[in-house]
């Protein structure tokens, strides 16, 4: 299987998100052309990007929308359903558990895992929380592959370094921690920290120079 | 009021947190060194970056953590509170709403809207959610210049509009959705889908060749 180059394989999900739109409104073929222009990106990019793929375009008609959606799911393995763990019920973790778009994505959380004693044996969207004593016996027992992390920032390495020694390849991590793991596993951070960081600054620049 | 460079700004926060747990064991000075341990940065750049502070260090002292963490934080816009409002009461919506981390880094939800009006003049953490009528109005009565989006991508380009007609100056763009904006608006995007997409392929990767 080949390895995707990171940016495009960020870009993937835009071209999805434009496909559907497409494809509700109808459109049986779409042109390179006319995805750059729903996703902003440069229509040579876009026929690399979707060369990955491996669905040929006719010359001046395009792709076949029905058959690039399908292919680019693959190409995610969003048509494959990954189970996951998700270690911290709070506030953004229980938006994890009711956030549908997952399940669209290839992912679903089969079980979930707090620190807090009175949490445990609760359900949530259906999905049962742990204590985190049964973390490493449930990760060995089901054979789950993804832990998504929503702890508070100071627990984060030690849960990380928990789902590691449990055999998790991979870490969804929403914590502003940067988690020291070893080489094999794959860590994708969401970090709002950063993004509220460049977003807070950028208005205080903007609003001190329109004063100025 | 200086531009801070885009990368310099996403790190800042990473040294925050460190200088915060470094506080907390009570130290008092720190070098440069150090922070590059923690946070994984190389120590020239945590130098550079550190510069745009205006905190300057002592030859192998280093920083006042206490001095330091006020600077970062005043960089960053994190002492003063900027309202915000949310549009979108989704679990996602929600989850930010509850998330008590915004109110430290300076943000604060003084209202919210939801195109559902079985939502309107409900409270949520004490957050009062409005009908989408409503929005223009208190937009322009409390001087508010920064918009969450947590709506489904599909509404995400309208409600944008919406937005910037009435004055948003800068877009927190929690969909999927590539927004369309004039110039002068800043939008700054937590892509999970993007995030998902990267960690979905690379985990099918790794489990083809570990088979194979």
């Amino acid at each position: 299987m080949e390895a995707i180059p990171l940016l495009t394989l960020k870009r993937l999900p835009q071209y999805l998100e434009a496909l559907n739109r497409l494809q509700k409104a109808g459109l049986k073929m779409v042109p390179a052309t006319k995805i750059a222009v729903f996703t902003d990106v440069h229509m040579t990019q876009v026929r690399k990007d979707l060369a990955y793929t491996g669905v040929v375009g006719t010359p001046k008609i395009g792709h076949n929308v029905d058959e690039l959606i399908l292919a680019i799911e693959q190409c995610l393995n969003w048509n494959d359903i990954s189970s996951c763990f998700l270690v911290g019920v709070g506030h953004l973790g229980k938006a994890l558990m009711g956030y549908s778009e997952l399940n669209k994505k290839g992912m679903r959380i089969i079980a979930a895992f707090d620190a807090n004693p009175e949490l445990a044996g609760t359900y949530y969207q259906g999905i049962q929380v742990h204590s985190m004593s049964k973390f490493s016996n449930l990760l060995s027992r089901l054979h789950v592959h993804i832990g998504i992390l929503t702890v508070p920032a100071e627990a984060a390495q030690e849960i990380a370094d928990e789902m590691v020694a449990g055999g998790i390849i991979a870490i969804w991590n929403f914590t502003p921690t940067r988690l020291q793991v070893p080489g094999h596993v794959i860590v994708e951070n969401i970090d709002m920290s950063s993004s509220l960081a460049v977003l807070s600054r950028r208005v205080a620049e903007r609003l001190y120079h329109t004063k100025n």
